[in-house]
């Protein structure tokens, strides 16, 4: 199953918005075939294990870190091809969450006389495809939030310099982020101050959608977002924008889609579910602080991903969240299954709010 | 001199002004005496570790953390017991920055014809005695922040909630650095809103001196760390302060020390001499936000413990560092020799500023 995680992965960020799948086919100890899924569209990993191992698959194990579909898909479903091979044991790694399976797939195994195993390694193979099981359950997107920072939780001094919090590698890290995501969201606070690209800066790598936070559409022409690959830009803004600005803009290839607000900002609550429409399955939130707030308060946040630097600025400076804090230490927002571990010069703080 | 670092830390938080010593005495690869410095006034490590190999130390090496002394403390010298011992060769750590020594003892070790190696290890003997290292130098305490945060940066919510950020495990952990540290500092802010009572709170430990810097002497009687052993307790405070109180306090058994002041403020630069000069070699500074961020800001702090909490405020709340922020990020404090671990549910990043 390790193994099996370890073929899934190759297939990050390209697989969108099927998950992340690896088989292994063992027989008498031998691997005779393995395979993961490349991209949506393309064959699926326990085919390709099948078609390595041809006519050994017969009395095989095949170890799957989820469970092999029973659908009609882009492909044809996985089970039925499983059971034809003449597999004689499947262990799975966990049921496939996709309202169109569910345990249709364990239940054609069963029901062909194989042996059929789940849960082996779950807690791995659920991480690994996070962002597919919260789309596939609820169609919106898996929403991380990166964040900079100083020791002293500061992203950007007090007049807003935050070009460069952390050092060479956490940046490289977070380019490998963006590449693996399906969308980028920045308020546009980011963009006036920063103008980033926001494409992952990665040879051969993905461009994500770069969705931007404008409520009143005040982005400039010259923004690096609206200049480069305009077809990946989507600006979420209110119908309080200039109606002429939106023609504009659309006229240069670039998506704009208008929401309702709350309390004059874009409401969260409707945008997910949109972006979820558009096929974005995983969400990077690069802030700023605002963004980072609301993102937060409305509980909104699936992961956090806390860079921080070894620096400290030592007094008011631009804080991680804003708004107004928790007023009471027992309501703070809990964070579970915190991983720690060194980028670099940096400290990457990994976890995921207790729900 | 791995033996003899771990047998020096059995005297720590004890041999204060001393520096913690282990020596090991090894005769054809067999240890045949080993020691440790207990408690300043006892016996040095190597004449326990020499008592105990009796007549067999001859041609023996010897393994010390630190250079032997040269000179008649409270007790006789060590370098000349090793060398009548008959000892053929020293393996020194690091040489002793006393300048009552600084390398007199290797000198006469190496006139009466040992062999001596200095420098094994050398950055762990110099992390274990980091607090003896400085003081002996400046005759001013070796500073350590400590600070339980939120990972957004937090100490305390807006309305000063702080108990308690971090858990069991980190607040244990903070008891043995009081145990540890000749004097714990706190600002009479902490005092007036936690009313903390700053002892190590363990079984057969040592009681800091619990310092308070009050520049306008607001403590109130009932403040726990006056009725408390109150012979342990230092207000610092100012020419400003009412002098009747100053009486009060004083017939109280507890030490009331007049500085000068910088905006204010006790001037820390002042302070720390002074502090110097009653024997407190170590400094844990507790907090809260103005006193971490003057000891900031003065350049007073050698070292910083920052536990994190899995907890987010979300917003404005308490700062870690209060006053005004680094304006550029190339000017940010640098802290270097960053090393992280978890503390039960909690986080502890330990480093060193830059100097």
């Amino acid at each position: 199953m390790r193994r099996a995680l370890r073929l899934a992965q190759k297939g990050k960020g390209r697989t969108s918005p099927n998950p992340m799948v690896g088989a292994v086919l063992v027989r008498k100890g031998q691997v005779i075939g393995e395979g993961f899924h490349a991209k949506a569209g393309e064959p699926h990993a326990e085919i390709l294990a099948l078609s390595q191992a041809g006519s050994q698959a017969t009395e095989a194990t095949l170890y799957v870190n989820l469970e092999p579909c029973s659908h009609q898909g882009r492909t044809p479903p996985c089970a039925p091809a499983v059971i034809q091979a003449g597999v004689r044991r499947v262990v799975v790694g966990m049921e496939d969450p996709n309202p169109l399976v569910k345990g249709r797939g364990l239940e054609m195994l069963r029901n062909a006389g194989l042996d059929v195993e789940v849960g082996l390694l779950e807690p791995d193979c659920r991480r690994l495809n996070e962002s597919f099981v919260k789309y596939i359950c609820t169609r919106q997107p898996f929403v991380t939030l990166k964040i900079a920072s100083t020791l002293d939780g500061k992203i950007a001094t007090a007049q807003g310099e935050s070009k460069w919090i952390t050092g060479e590698k956490a940046r490289k890290l977070v380019q490998r982020l963006r590449n693996e995501s399906d969308g980028v969201l920045v308020g546009i606070g980011t963009i006036l101050k920063d103008d980033p690209l926001l494409t992952p800066r990665l040879k051969g790598g993905k461009n994500p959608f770069r969705i931007v936070l404008d409520s009143r559409l005040r982005i400039p022409d010259q923004a690096r977002v609206l200049e480069k690959i305009p077809e990946k830009t989507i600006l979420i803004t209110s119908a309080g924008a200039p109606e002429q600005r939106i023609e504009e803009l659309k006229k240069k290839g670039i998506q704009v889609l208008i929401l309702d607000t709350v309390e004059r900002k874009i409401n969260l609550r409707t945008l997910l579910p949109r972006l979820g429409e558009m096929g974005i399955t995983s969400l990077l939130v690069e802030g700023g602080s605002e963004v980072n707030g609301s993102f937060l308060r409305e509980g909104l946040m699936d992961k956090i991903l806390l860079f921080f630097s070894p620096k400290i600025l030592g007094g008011q400076a631009l804080e991680m969240f804003g708004g107004k804090g928790i007023e009471k230490l027992e309501d703070a927002y809990q964070i579970d299954q915190i991983k720690v571990k060194k980028v670099g010069e940096d400290i990457l703080i990994e976890g995921y709010p207790k729900k």
